[in-house]
């Protein structure tokens, strides 16, 4: 799977489309006028990307060469705005695409940043940036703490979907068996911890002030 | 009008220094010390074209590499800490200087980008990104959901003129037409909307939680 | 005293390793979960010099290419995570080490970007961007103001140190020179600060708003 095969294309923009969905939601209940929604949507479907390539000096930016991944969070952003009571109700399912954006990102972020030329360690941490960061980016601008910090498992899926493929790719295997476990372990646990409702631990004791 | 003509220089000064008051004005509100307002006077003054900078590799940013860039932001915090009070009254004023900083870096900032090889779509986002973003920052390091989101129309006007310069520039025309119809468009269209409260739409319905 | 000296790179992961507890302890205090507890002492461990690698083009950031430097805030995160109580009790020694890190890291920083031929202005505020950053991230993220603005005096020791390691670097002293002057300045003003509780003014007569 080259990184300029169409099918990786489609799945990278609706993996924006959906990042970019939940970002719109977001406005819309802090109230925001359109161009909120509009920046929200797009600061979450290409914020982890930006984020990524701004680390590893691979700028200017894939969604600033290429009009397609900015039109995708135009539209995720205009249907918010006009759609958001059935995209409220129907959250679980926006869920679920978002867990295969976040496999799918953290995955090809990860192999982005050892094209690049880092380390195993450092890359995976970029793909798991590549995927939360965009809802970090979403969390800050709305003045609210990052749900990632907070609420359900999201992260840990997204390393170790991003471990994955930097393992598998450091063994030379092909494309295939190095994207879709990688995808596949992030978005199955993350799915389950949504099922779930998992958490990670948290600091046991009464903390000093 | 080259990017190293003195008038260039001047007005880029000027916008620098009138967000920089903003921002200033922000601090002293938010009761912040010293060095809270000339941070967030530099944030305003200088943030905006540090992002694009960032985004587009022109890394250091200009201002990184030419001390006047510095001296200014750091001349308008001071100027807001001795005098707040006066300037506060004067917040009007303030907003149409700021409307002509809008108007002068949606513009440059996007000719900057194009320069830098950025398509027209990005270029003109670079150019809307110069503008408002040192105001985002601005609200972010205060802690307050960046008004550029919820409060007068603020970002349309910024892409118009900078989609102006985008299209005259991709023309080969003069670079005084090039430049002056867009600074016009952001400006006039701001200072309308300051004058009749105009804001954006906001989402119909409410918001689902 | 080289940039590879293992001194240095010691000093260095000591820095990181103090000011990622501080991350870590914030975390705590927000009842974050332990991935939390974990980018917040990351970040505040390494978000000043990677904002610093980033405006200087010096990407991808050092903390990238070399694992001990990832490593080194994990390992706080955790120790944060499961000794918080003892930790917050000892707060005004890891305070008393926080202020060595703020003086090792206004140096290097400074030194840094002068490197990466940066002028003296620039590279002084380079150097306090390098020790304050962390702090001023790992806020943003935890959904407060930065107590970089509004509490002790903070970032003004980290300007002077660095500028005087600028400026002894410019004139061509021993290393020794450079570097030891301007983490005891950094480090005793602040040390001061702390213990005598000293702050910078804030703007006189009321805000108007």
């Amino acid at each position: 799977m080259p990184a300029d095969s169409p099918l990786l294309l489609v799945l990278e923009l609706v993996g924006i489309f959906v990042f970019a969905l939940s970002g719109g939601l977001v406005a819309v209940r802090k109230h925001l006028d359109i161009f909120g929604v509009l920046v929200l949507a797009g600061t979450t479907g290409l914020g982890g990307g930006f984020l990524r390539d701004v680390l590893i000096d691979a700028t200017p930016p894939t969604a600033l060469a290429d009009w397609r991944y900015l039109l995708v969070p135009v539209a995720a952003g205009l249907t918010t705005f006009r759609f958001h009571p059935t995209l409220g109700r129907m959250e679980r399912l926006v869920n679920i695409f978002d867990a295969a954006g976040l496999g799918l990102f953290c995955v090809t972020g990860a192999l982005k940043a050892l094209d690049h030329g880092l380390g195993p360690v450092p890359a995976a941490l970029m793909g798991m940036v590549t995927g939360i960061g965009g809802g970090m980016a979403r969390d800050l601008l709305a003045g609210r703490v990052p749900v990632v910090f907070s609420s359900e498992l999201y992260a840990t899926p997204a390393l170790a979907g991003a471990a994955w493929a930097v393992l598998a790719q450091r063994q030379g295997w092909d494309v295939w068996v190095v994207a879709l476990p990688g995808v596949a372990v992030c978005f199955g646990w993350r799915v389950l911890a949504i099922m779930r409702n998992w958490r990670a631990p948290v600091p046991s004791g009464p903390a000093s002030v």
